[in-house]
């Protein structure tokens, strides 16, 4: 192991994250956090809640990074049987922490729910650790110091992993940088494009990337249904010239670019209109929501969206939005025509600024000849104006879904940054208009 | 490695992974797949794109598990190495597929993209492997038999990974286990339950569990916020006494079980609309669209779900849905007579057998002494009445507006049974009287 990188193992234990019952978003998570921290995330490693595996993985992990971060099998429940695998491979056993009890009964008090002995003895914990408070939870954290490093044990249930995390292992993990005198030496950039495909994108900065590698910056492409995002590394020295590099990236791909620091269309779009003042309001038919629910995900969304109607069925259309049901009739709920109808409608029935509309086919079932699964109409109606696009993804539901959203997304976003450059370039916008 | 279990590891690579810029939500679909074939996954590993990492990683792999599966770096950019580290592994080299070629270069003209020799490059696979046809993309699988087992490449693409692994991996699978003669010898049964959590519930079957425990069936407790899945495993001889162990834990747990199979609520809330032709409007404050995102998630969702309104302003609420102004200045607009309001607004404006209301404080902030960040008021309106019940969840807002969508279909379950036990007992009920 170098003695400038950070190396840090991700240990998740669960049977459930073997079979697929639960998705790995801790170890995601985890990974960002660290590596905002500039620590180095050497590998993941899921196991299942079985003793010798346990203590296996433990010993692998610990001979090859400086940090190992374990996660589950801490519950109260016979088949949480971390803390006393732990004990086992630190030789040591389990005492009881007053105060932690303390805290653990007045939790259950709180919250008016009886207490039983299992949840008092998640007051035991393994005598040679440095107990990590957990206050939205009953299991405690748990760091070991050991030589080369530190091993960390948290609860799975994410929240109370990212509060440990948060609260607990990143300060002592900034400590012992500090004290060690050794700072974060990786950074990174990223861009996110959306209209074209990765070896289109690469083919256009091959040159750039191979200036690059020379210069020890690395390049990737992550594509997602729809988008690209390209990601720029840089290690030591190279960092000082992240900033250049990412700009040109920038200005060689830029009719393809909705982000230039990575962020997500949808965090793109509400920066615009938060910044500009603008409302939103949307018209979903496929999507039953889940535009609207992507744009309050985030906090502060009520600075510009408004909400929409959930078109899901035709009267819905026809009574809340004001689509006249001859022009139903005669292109098809999933048309050009209803589209723009439906986003004109939600501008108009909720007094926007923008109005978006989407109507598709997401699948499996439902197709024509003439418009298959995965066509889809999104209109965006504003100032200006209402712009329509046509898709055809896919035969995947799920995919296309997720697709519309950020592909409505986008076209927003364009609109607003055309109406932009006319309100600046002098003509009547809508941030002077309204 | 026992003879009976068939042993399976993944392989993850890609330093989006290791970054957290991107869940792995392939190993969960994975685990899954495997699982419901009776493969048992021993280990998932989430490795960087280094080719010393990737070697060894292999080579453990492969020391542990009959079958090694690979996702990732199969792209046709620089930074995608696992082909070239697949033929350092098994001694081999790359070599032209004309087939292949001249799928990808029908893929792209079908896309009306231009084609790029990075592209055509798709087609140059290991020699030794047997290629796996992946008609969603241009990266091959690639199935690698060796001494012990088989280990498979694919790329990490989800949906390209998926049908390779359904139309490639699997079948090859099942082949192998019918020609070793040996059949699946694990099964699992689940509950989903909601109202209390795993200490009480695990307090309340203490001593099934330990007759279990002897009998060879596993027990496990999976929280998540707002509920509690419960998985019982048996292997071997043990899978006959499954059915049984079932059925004793849904009536010892009877009050809190929301769905016997352990599926989500929202999939039992929708199989009970679907039996019983009944309908369903959803007017949505806080969480934006997400109820109805959930609901229309899944195919179907057309037969029962009308649509709704996304009632995030105040404005919305009274132009869309018909909520007194007044009462609104009287209550706020996150209150029990709003929340009520709001599921009769929904259900009258789309004329459907049942309404639900949601109004809260999502968080980080807006809370107030009163009601503090976490308040949700949730409301069901039906044939028999309008149900409202209020909750105060925590301050993290994607947790608080998950719980707030899985509570909502919990109480609408709870409000579509009772209606179920007083139509069925002979009163009016909604299947009678709609």
């Amino acid at each position: 192991m170098s003695s400038r990188r950070l190396e840090v193992e991700v240990l998740s234990i669960g049977d459930e994250l073997l079979i697929g019952q639960t998705v790995n978003t801790n170890a995601a998570w985890m990974g960002q956090a660290l590596e905002a921290e500039g620590w180095h995330v050497g590998r993941c490693v899921t196991i299942p809640d079985e003793k010798k595996v346990m203590l296996e993985a433990l010993r692998e992990a610990e001979s090859r990074a400086e940090l190992v971060l374990i996660t589950g099998g801490l519950g109260p429940t016979r088949d949480d049987i971390t803390k006393h695998v732990l004990c086992d491979h630190f030789n040591t056993q389990l005492v009881r922490h007053e105060a932690i009890e303390q805290r653990i009964v007045s939790w259950f008090e709180r919250r008016g729910r009886e207490i039983l002995q299992v949840n008092k003895d998640q007051a035991m914990l393994p005598e040679s650790c440095v107990p990590l408070d957990n206050p939205k939870g009953t299991a405690s954290g748990m760091w070991f110091d050991r030589p080369g490093g530190a091993t960390v044990a948290m609860p799975g249930v994410p929240y109370e992993m990212e509060h440990i995390m948060l609260h607990g292992v990143l300060p002592r993990m900034r400590d012992q940088l500090k004290t060690a005198g050794r700072a974060p030496l990786r950074e990174h950039r990223s861009i996110l494009t959306m209209g074209t495909g990765e070896s289109q994108l690469a083919s256009r900065i091959e040159d750039l990337e191979l200036d690059w590698i020379k210069r020890g910056i690395k390049l990737a492409y992550l594509p997602s249904p729809g988008s690209v995002r390209i990601r720029l590394t840089a290690e030591a020295e190279a960092v000082a010239d992240l900033s250049s590099a990412h700009q040109l990236l920038v200005e060689r791909l830029t009719e393809f670019v909705v982000s230039e620091t990575g962020e997500t269309v949808e965090e793109a779009l509400a920066e615009l209109w938060k910044n500009q003042g603008w409302t939103l309001a949307v018209a979903e038919s496929c999507t039953g929501g889940g535009l609207g629910a992507t744009l309050v995900s985030r906090p502060g969304a009520s600075a510009f969206f408004l909400g929409g109607v959930q078109s899901y069925s035709n009267t819905a259309k026809v009574d809340l939005l004001g689509v006249p049901a001859a022009m139903i009739q005669r292109h098809g709920a999933v048309s050009h025509p209803v589209a723009c109808a439906m986003a004109e409608g939600a501008r108009a029935q909720l007094n926007a600024d923008f109005g978006i509309g989407i109507t598709g086919i997401a699948g499996p079932d439902g197709g024509s000849e003439e418009k298959p699964v995965g066509t889809v109409f999104i209109a965006c109606s504003g100032p200006s104006g209402t712009q329509c696009e046509s898709h055809r993804f896919g035969r995947d539901r799920t995919r296309n879904l997720g697709m519309t959203i950020r592909a409505a997304c986008r076209l927003a976003l364009e609109e607003g940054r055309n109406n932009l450059t006319v309100s600046n370039s002098g003509a009547k916008g809508v941030a002077d208009s309204l």
